[in-house]
Parts: C-alpha cells; structure tokens; sequence
C-alpha cells in the first residue's frame, strides 16, 4: 500500500543534466543529410552552424565533399564518435539513424522527421516508440522525433533547419533559457534575442518521443548559466515528471515561469458532477504548478519578460515600488495598474523626499508615483538625482522608470539605473510605454544586469507582484502534518467495503466523512410517514426529509428534499411529497426511505469537495454555496491532502472570501474550523485515492465555529479493488 | 424646464476642422523663441520642422539670421501672416504671445509653457483662464498651455521639442489619427510609425486651456485622410463634448478607440451609499462612451492595434474567423483565446475542405484551426492555396495567420494575404507571435490596405470580437420611447416636494417609484404593537415589520426589520425588538413607526438604482441581489434614461445573468417585465435629474411576471429646488 499512488507511476526517472551534456553542449556534431541542395534541411542545417564553436561533421554517402569541408559516408565513417547527431532524413531512415548512433556510441541525437505519433496513426505511434526504446537501450539520448531543434548560444550551436534566432553575441553572463514543446513558439520566442534578448538557450522537444519538457527543465535547473528558465507547456501524460524538476529548480533557487497552452473548456466538460465541473483541469495543473513553487504566466507576450525580471530581480529588499516618470500620463499608468496587481507605491522617507522637493519643479509631482517632468531635457541631472535618492530609500525594493522616449537620452539612464540598482541590491524596471517596441535603448536595457525591461505596464506589475509573492508565501509543506482521527484511514476502507454501489448514500458517504472527523449533521432513516413523525419527535422540531437513493445523487433538482418543517402534520404531507418526486424522478431506484435530520440554523454555505485527476491524482476543493461557487465557479483547487497554510491559502484565494468575515448580517465562518474541514477532506481522498473518484460536501454550513455537513456524496471507481486502506 | 438637463452645460460648441484647419493642415508656421543653442525648445522645435512642406519663419528679437534663414524681431515684422505660431518662450511671456498673435489675426497658436492649471495654484489658473478668453476673443485657436506638441505627416509639420518619431514616409492613403491628452504618451504611441505604423496625425492637448480632445475628435472625424482615430483619454470636466464628437466620428463612419487613464478607485470611494459604489465613475464613463458608439481598449499596448485594425476591416462579411497556422502550438492558442472572447472558429465548407485535405499533410491538421506544419519550407504553395481557398469560403469574414518567423518568408505572404483578402472585400489578421516584435515583415504588413498586425493573440481575439459586436449591436436610441404613465414626472415632482428630508422614507420612496409604474409591495404604518397585530391581520399572515425613519435607511444593519413572522405573538415580539434596536442605532432619530407589509414569496432579488453622475448626468444601475451585487459588483450601469434595448444589453452584461433565467431551483424572472421596471427607474432619474441624487430599489423580488419592490431609498440634493417636474 502506498500512501499516495501516483496513478500512472513515472516511466523513467529524470534525466538530469549530466545525462543531457552531449545533446546541451556539444562538443562535436555530425548533420546526416548534409546537402548541397538550397533550402534542404540539412543544407539550411549546416548553415546554421557557421559559427559552431566545436567540430562539426557532415554525412551523406553522395558527396566527398560540401564546400570546405569533407563529406563522409556514414556515422561509422566519422573520424571522431560525435556528442551529438543531427539527422535531416525522411521518416523513414529514423530507426536505421539510431541503431547507427547506437552503434557507434554516440551521445545523443536529434530527429527533425514528422510523421510519428502526431498523426495518430497506431503503427507510427508504434514506430516513434520503437525509436524511444532502441535510443535509451543503446544510450542514446533522443530528441525528438518531429523536432525543429535547439541553441546552445554559449558555443554557437543553433540547430535547426528553420531560420534561426542569432544574438549578436552570446549572452555576457547567465541568461535565460527557453524550454517549449511547439518548436515553432519556442523558436517565436527566442527571435528576442535579435532584438538584443539575453537567452543562453532554446530547447524544444517534438513529439517528446524520449526527452521531454521535465528532462530539459531539470537540466537547465542545474545549469550554472542559466538565470532563469521560460517554459512554454502544453500539456504531458506524466506532469508529475515536471513537478519533480521544477523542485530540483526549487532548490536550486531557479525561476521556473509556465504560460501553459491549451486551456480552452474542453477538459472541464469532461467532469461529471457540481464538483468536478468546478475542478478542471486546467484549474489542477495551476494548483500543482503554483504548489511546485512556478510562476504562472497569464500571457505569452509576458513569458520572456517575466522570466528574465525573476533572473535579474534577486530577493525583495522592500515590498514598496518607487515610480519616476517624466510624464504625467504614464505616473497616473502606474498608480492604476499597481492597484488591482495589489503592489504598494508607498511615500517616500525624510531624506528621499527632500531631494524630490529641490529637485522637481512645481508643475511636476514630487510624490510617488513621482513626475519630473519633460523639464528633464533641460536639467538632466534632476532624473538622476531623484533616482539615487529612491534608490537608497530603504522603504523601496523596485524602481519603476516608464520610457515613452525611445531615443538617444534613455541609454544613459538606464545604465544610471543598473548601476544604481545594483548598488542598493534593487531592481530596475524599465516599462517602455514607446511603441517603437525595439527603438534605441531597449537593447541596451536588456543586457543590463539589474534592469528589466517590460513593454506593458501592467505585465510589469503583474510580474513585480509574483516577485514579491513568490519571496514571501513559503512553499506548502511537502507531506504536511496529518489532522484526521488514527484509525480513520481503516474505518473508512472498512465502510468504504461495505458500499453497495459505485455511489455512495448520503448516509454512508456522511459515515465515512465522520470516521476522518468532519462533523456531519445526524440522521435517522424513516420508511414511512408514521416513522418518521417519530424520528421528528425525537431529533426536535424543525426537521429536513430526503430521500436516500443511489440513484438521486442531487436531491433539490430532484424535489426530494423539503426544508424546515415544523410539525409533525408538516412531516406527513412532506414524506408524501418527496417519495411521489422519487418515484417520478427515478422510477425503477431503489429507495431506501427518507431521512430525518434536524434543520441546521442559517450560515455561510461551504462546499468542500475532491476528484480523482486522471494525471495528477487526488486533489481538494473549496468554494462558496450557492449561487457563487454553481455559477462563478468560485472555488480553490489544490493537489491532496494539503496543510493548514495551503488550506487557508486556498480560502483566501475565493473571490467570496470576504463573506467568510461576516457579510451584512450572515455570522462569520471560524476559519480555523473551516481549514480543517478541507484538510480532513484532503485526506480522506488522498487516502483512498485508488478507490474513491470524487467528494462532494455540500454544502457544509458555518456560523463561526459550528460547521456542519449537511449532504455528501462520495462516487467510487468501480474498477478498484474494495479498499487500498 | 429641459428634459434632461446638463449638470454643467458646455461652455462653447465643439470646433470642428474647419475651425482648426490653420492648427493641423497649416501652410505657414512661424517659431517665437527659435533659438541658435542646441537643446533650446526653439531650436529643437525649427530642427524637426526641418522636413516641413510649408512656408516656416522664424521670430527671435536676438537674431538676424538662423543658418539658412531670416529670423524676425516679432510676428508684426513676419513677411506673411502665418497660419500657426508655436511659442518657445517662458509662462511669462504667454499673455503677450496671445495678444501678439491676435493683433496679427494669426490663424492658431501652439503654447509649449509650463506652469499653470497643472501648478494647482488659483493665479495660475486665473491666467489660463485668460489666455484662453484673449485667445478666443481674437480669433486665436490656442493648443495648450503646457503642450508638448502635434504632427501632420502628411505636410511633414512635426512640431514639438522633443525628438519627435518620423515615417520613413507619409503614409500612402488614410491612416490613424492619434489624439491624447498626455503629450508623453501621445508621442510614445506615436513612435510605431519608426517600426512602419501607419499614422497621420499625432495630436496632443496638454492643459486644454481652449482646444481640447473633443474638438480635436471632432476635427478629425471630418478629415479624409484619418481612418480611424485612437485616443488616450484621462478625463475631463465635460465629456459630453467628448460624447457630441464622437457622434460626428459615428456619422462618419469613423471608428474611435479609447484608452482610459486614471481608473484606480478613487472616484468609486466618493460614492456614498450601497447603488452609488456599485456606480463608480469609470463604470459610467465606459457606459458613456459605449453608447456614444466608441470602441473601449483595456490596454494602452493594444490602442494602436484595435484602432489600425478597426480603420483597415471594413464591414464584416461572416461571422467566423479561419485561423491558416504553420505551427501547431499557434493553432492551440488561436482557439485558446478565441473561446473567452466569443469569437467562432467554424469549419471550413466542402470546397475549401477539399482544399486543405489535399494540400496540409497527415501530420498537420485540415480542421479549424488549421495547421499545415513548418511543410511550407518546402511546399510554399499549399499555405498560398489554403489561404484562398479560406478566404473563399462564405463562412468567414477574416483570416488569422500567426507568424512565428520573423524572416524572409513573412512578406511575400502578407502580401498574398491582402490581395486575396481585399479581393473577397475580408480582412487578414497578422498574429506576430515572434518575440522579434519588430522583425522583418511587420513593416510591410503594417503598409498593406486589409491586413492588420497584432503582437498578441489575446489582443486579436478581443479586436474581433469587438469588431463584430460593433457592427452587430445597433447603438441606442439617443432619445427612448417613454415607458412611464402620463403624468408621473408631475405626480412624481409632487411628492418630492412633500418630503421633509433629503432622504425619503421607505414609503414615501415607493409612492414616487409606484407614480412610475414600478410594482411595489403595499404597506400599512403602524405606531404600536396592537395597531400592528390588526395590520398583519387585515394583510394576511406572514408578513414583515420595518420601522420607518429617515435615519436608518439600512435597515438590515440596524436590526430594523424582521421577515416572515407567522402569527399575532411573533408581530408582537418583533414590534418590540425592531423599536429598541431602532433606539440603540439612532437614539435621537425621529421614528415614525413600523411599516406592516406582506411577505413576499421567493424569487430572484434584483437591484435597480439610479445616481446623478457629477460628470454626466443621471445614470441607472441594476445588478443581481444579496451578495453579488455587493460583493462582487456584478453590475451594470448607462446613462438614464435607457430603452429597451439597452436595458436588455445591461441585463445580459451581468456575470450572473444565467440567473434570470432560472438556475437550480430559483424561478425565472421575466425579462420583459424587469426592463420595465430599469426603464422606469431610469426615466424617474432623468426626469428628476436637477433634483434626486440617488435611486436605491433593493430588492426587488422577482418570479417570473411577478416583481415587486421591497425597499426602495430615494435621495435628494438639499440645494436643489423643490422640483425640476
């Protein structure tokens, strides 16, 4: 028995980076298919490795020679074995080019030829992993196949047939790297560096047929000349190879920043019940990805930004941004876009504030956001003071400096500004309001050290927010302490045995949640009227009936369910009611009876629920009743179980959290009590991941410390053994 | 009386491009303060009129001669009179600029000085002031004070002293006109014409002493050579100006995009009551100009984009979208971003299908989105064919080409793409999803005539989407059928007079309100618990108890009301704890007793409300009940009065608009009716504008054609005269 089974066990553990050195950093590459042919993959290949700074060797069996340089028949005909084999040959030759590389014990290989799995093709699915198979039995490691190629920018290894990114020279210092499963938007992105982007590598994988993003995530992780690394992801059938290599990030203190791809409804539709619609996918592979300690990216445009203010911004020395604008305009920018990212544009001290007195005429601003003026072309140094002074205010971790002037005078200023920045242990942040998005100066600041250079300002404070987040939310506890009852576990896997069908009753589901010690409102069941009057009697006036039935899992849809009835002649016309709404409901269910339970006085409404992702295993729920979490989907996703601090994170993350303080005149929620609900929930389901599907506690009704479940549903997969507790 | 009156009448009519053709199509420009020292604003001002196709004279008592030109001791002294002066001189010299300028009948004037309305200081303002009526007075159109400048492309007047963003050329045929209030910002969008934008004018207002945004929207809504107009808005103290221009762009069939600057919080924090905060400023203004037929851009990034594009789309002949993708990644996140903005992806029909299956290989994908694969390289002619086959096709209105190369095989498909595009009388979208943001290509796209560049795919689907929504959504009426009973606004001016405060009771709010139509629930006053008791008795039981007093118009928080008591004793019990709760929450309150009502049975609580805009008038609000509207603002707002039309438009703008048609077990409320009820309010609003300050109706409870007011707050201007009815 494991605690958390992983339901589809990874494949092969990570490759790391020693595994990848010879594909990463070549020190010799041969290019099967070399040719003469113009437009050639392999001509278009060897052209872009002019500048290789190792040995480069070109096969084809048709030529003696290409150019300048020898032309050999075969890989076995090489002088050297290679790092690292290109081969720009059809399809069909794949399987031949490994078992040659395997062969002659080279390092890795790299396999442009489409055709593969993508077409979805059983025998080529077969085929692509025939290649995987005989690559990593002969060690080979593969990238690829449909794979348009990588850059190590260090050594000038830029291989691809398509038109490649060329920096003008290779990054000064460690610089971002570029992981992406298209090829076509991992290479779109790193076209910045011919606007003077500092990317050290670009690495996309094709059909993943052995390397995958995970590998290459974990080998730039360990890559000292990596700042940061930009990972444009669509999707994986092993995301928790990811999760795995951004914690190898983690702890190298490496930024990992994700736009994910592929976020249309399509796998929320796939759910099945309130719960599930409201944890889709997309909504997990967030929770997994922010709980792995990566950085979300909303927008494509921002993944590069982001990623390269991570790698140059350090740790926050203050959570205040100062803002020097020479422009009004762009000062009132800031102050709106700061608002809603929640980043604070605090006053400056004493001693800052002095110098912006002298320093800025009266039709200026001298508070923060701060407005110079366009007097600065007269009195340039009135910019740089008003800069050194930010700076060393120790209420400032950021200095935001829009640009709308792309021309000769911004230069200087920003170098000014990373050199300050650097002085104070700070970072800079250009927001270039130009729209001449590559005009002179923009290169200059991205080859700083300490200046980030963002062309919109509200990615600039969406980005300075994640910074600031990211240094101050500690990561969740890996395995957090464990709340639930000793014994629940065996309690439960003995109810869980006893269940009749693949859906449990309220009154069973109930019984499980309370052998993990989540409070669940009693019960008793009545299979007729006259019973149930008596168990009305005996729980005390006003009381709920509801129909049990496997079959009616959604009771109020159903008109099973009759609320605050207060007398015993209200019990008797209920009981008729309801059991006339099964029978139309569901004619042919079995109907247990009808259960007596006390009404529970008014409250927030709570749901606290689970699914079972097919990828990433057991994960929890919360959101507001109602109306709120039915129709605004607001709810909190995390992986299961969680710990206190990630339970309270995700109440904080509802956009209804402030009706859990008291709203007008509804009683506020004990969120300590709340907390522990969701972690108890979290566990039952991670407990008994291999069996149970899906949680639905909802709602549970909170007036401060009194939280009580009132309905539940618990769904089983009728293909698990009876229990894995 | 007016109907409708202005809360501040606008000072003078709009000038229009007649008025202002000496300002922007100027033949002769004269320089005071042209200067030989480098860095001066005169001397800079004459180097970028360098390229000026018009006659420049230079003015500088201290001079002889410039370089190559005279230079003249005052305007009086110039060989002609010129069409525009601009002034390089000191604040001090402003006043003697203006009547200079006057004596001489110079056409219009441009004022770069600093240092007066912005200084906040009232003798700075009083000059402005001044300046302004001299100006006036003499005929002088006057641009600023504290201007940085305007540009006429197409005559190369680039006028300004900053170093000012200059084509490589005029553009070819009618182009972007750019108008904003921030001189920076105006000339930091303006720089996309160094990176190939397509721009005409460049126009920026600085204090708008006379000639402001509106005047310069107007003018160029009347100019032939502007396609279409952006404009960086901040706000100003009568955007009904603004609204009036817009009105010329809208009969011109001139698309304009607004920016807004200056949406932080606080104008929402001055709203005072609960339906005030919902209503903040920047709700109104969007609702303003939305009506006005403006198109709203949420980013600065995108203004340029959406307005170029909107200038260059025409008509849309379809409403679909064909996404022509090489890369399957772009494909993915065309549909991704297609989804939240609405914008349909239909399939292809049977001959362009035939098309795509025989030209995109087994690899890509010959659905929509279609995916012929980096294939191109060798087989450029499947992307041509796709592309007419696409363009062809009745089922689309634009074809959407991502381009992740920023080489040499972009331009000559962008090329294609405007001729095929042009020829089907469709429009081609550019997604440049190349981080090169400036690579080779965007220049020529940015020339071509139906084929519009967008740097984010985000920013495409929202341009569609509002491209399509303006040609769809026929603009409200600007004068609504009226809904309300003949004799309302006397009936209604009556009871206003009667009021005692300046805010009206429960009961006196709903006589207004029912004088309008508005259903509202029936009420007797009672003055002690018996008097109640024989209330609830002739009302029926369960009733509902309030007290009435003028101060406490929150009920809830103050524990003034109690619902849905059953019988005589509880009637009794509430009286009692409703009149002590009223003495704790307002001891000194005059209390007129309790309000006896029938308690209405459940349904959907809406909220209708109304307030007088300080900017524009009476708006009206309605948003969905309880903890939507309060804590999630899900509202909407326009200006009052609305009609049906519009009305419906705000109830579907709601986020929790699937409600109203019934959710769950909550009934359906009749949509016709509920327009009614918002058509009503609204014209209460507008009839009353001089008068009522606010309209608080909440709730009012809705199941199906049954809906009837249960509260209502009505406020008043205490300065206002009795009745404007």
């Amino acid at each position: 028995m494991t605690e958390h089974p992983d339901p589809a066990p990874a494949r092969r553990a990570l490759y790391r980076r020693a595994d990848l050195l010879p594909l990463l950093e070549p020190r010799s590459i041969a290019v099967i298919g070399a040719s003469a042919r113009a437009g050639a993959f392999g001509e278009r290949t060897v052209a872009n490795l002019a500048d290789f700074t190792g040995r480069l060797h070109l096969v084809n069996p048709r030529y003696d020679r290409l150019g300048e340089r020898p032309c050999h028949a075969s890989i076995a005909a090489l002088p050297e074995v290679p790092d690292l084999v290109v081969a720009a040959t059809p399809m069909e030759a794949a399987l031949q080019v490994v078992r040659d590389c395997a062969a002659a014990e080279v390092g890795a290989l790299v396999l442009y030829a489409a055709g593969f799995a993508e077409t979805g093709r059983p025998d080529r699915i077969a085929l692509q992993a025939q290649l995987a198979a005989e690559a990593r039995a002969g060690g080979v490691r593969l990238l690829g196949p449909n794979c348009i190629g990588l850059t190590d920018y260090a050594r000038r290894a830029e291989i691809s047939f398509v038109a490649i990114p060329r920096p003008a020279a290779p990054p000064a210092r460690p610089a971002l790297g570029i992981v992406s499963q298209s090829g076509n938007l991992g290479f779109a992105l790193a076209q910045a560096v011919e606007a003077g982007a500092q990317i050290g590598r670009v690495l996309t994988c094709g059909n993943s047929g052995d390397i995958d993003v995970a590998d290459l995530v974990a080998a730039l992780a360990e890559d000292p000349n990596c700042s940061a690394i930009a990972l444009l992801f669509e999707g994986m059938a092993e995301p928790q190879r990811l999760i795995e290599a951004a914690g190898i990030a983690r702890r190298n203190n490496k930024p990992v920043v994700v736009h994910k791809l592929g976020t249309g409804e399509q796998g929320a539709q796939a759910a099945m019940s309130h719960t599930g619609s409201l944890a889709g996918a997309q909504e997990v592979y967030r929770a997994a990805f922010s709980r792995a300690g990566m950085v979300l990216c909303e927008s494509y445009e921002g993944l590069l930004e982001l990623a390269s203010f991570l790698g140059k911004a350090g740790t926050p020395k203050a959570p205040g941004v100062a803002v020097l604008s020479t422009s009004g305009g762009a000062a009132i920018m800031a102050a709106d876009r700061a608002e809603p990212h929640g980043v604070p544009l605090p006053q400056p001290g004493p001693e800052a504030q002095a110098v912006l007195a002298a320093r800025i005429p009266e039709f200026g601003s001298a508070r923060n956001p701060c407005d110079v003026t366009a007097q600065v072309l007269t009195d340039p140094g009135s910019l740089r003071d008003c800069m050194a002074a930010l700076l060393a205010d120790p209420a400032y971790g950021a200095l935001l400096l829009p640009n709308g002037f792309a021309y000769d005078v911004a230069t200087p200023r920003f170098r000014l500004l990373d050199e300050l920045a650097a002085r104070h242990g700070k970072v800079g942040c250009v927001v270039w309001t130009s729209q001449w998005l590559e005009g002179p100066g923009a290169r200059e600041a991205e080859a700083t050290e300490r200046v980030a250079l963002f062309r919109s300002m509200d990615r600039c404070m969406a980005a300075i927010a994640a910074w600031q987040a990211r240094a101050s939310a500690p990561l969740p506890e890996e395995t957090p302490a464990r709340l639930s009852p000793p014994g629940a576990r065996e309690e439960a896997a003995r109810l869980l045995a006893q269940a009749r069908g693949s859906v449990l009753t309220e009154r069973e589901a109930k019984a499980v949640l309370a052998a993990y010690g989540v409070p669940v409102v009693q019960e008793v069941l009545a299979t007729d009227a006259e019973a149930a009057v008596r168990a009305a009697e005996a729980t005390g006036y006003p009381v709920v009936l509801k129909v049990e039935s496997p079959a009616l899992p959604h009771k109020t849809e159903a008109g099973v369910i009759r609320l605050d009835l207060p007398d015993a002649a209200a019990v008797r016309a209920a009981f008729a009611e309801v059991m006339a709404n099964a029978g139309r409901a569901a004619p042919d269910a079995p109907v247990n009876g009808v259960l007596v339970q006390p009404m529970v006085p008014r409250g927030i409404e709570i749901v606290v629920g689970a699914r079972r992702d097919p990828l990433f295993g057991p994960t929890v729920l919360v959101g507001l009743g109602g109306v709120l979490v039915e129709l605004l989907r607001d709810s909190a996703v995390a992986l299961a179980p969680v710990g206190a601090a990630e339970a309270r994170a995700m109440l904080d993350r509802l956009k209804g959290a402030p009706l859990l303080s008291g709203f007008r005149n509804l009683p506020a929620a004990d969120l300590d009590t709340l907390v522990g609900i969701v972690r108890r929930v979290s566990e039952l389901a991670a407990d008994h991941a291999g069996h149970i599907t899906e949680i639905d506690v909802n709602p549970v009704i909170c007036a401060g410390t009194r939280q009580i479940a009132v309905d539940a549903l618990i769904s089983l997969d009728a293909e698990a053994p009876a229990s894995d507790g």
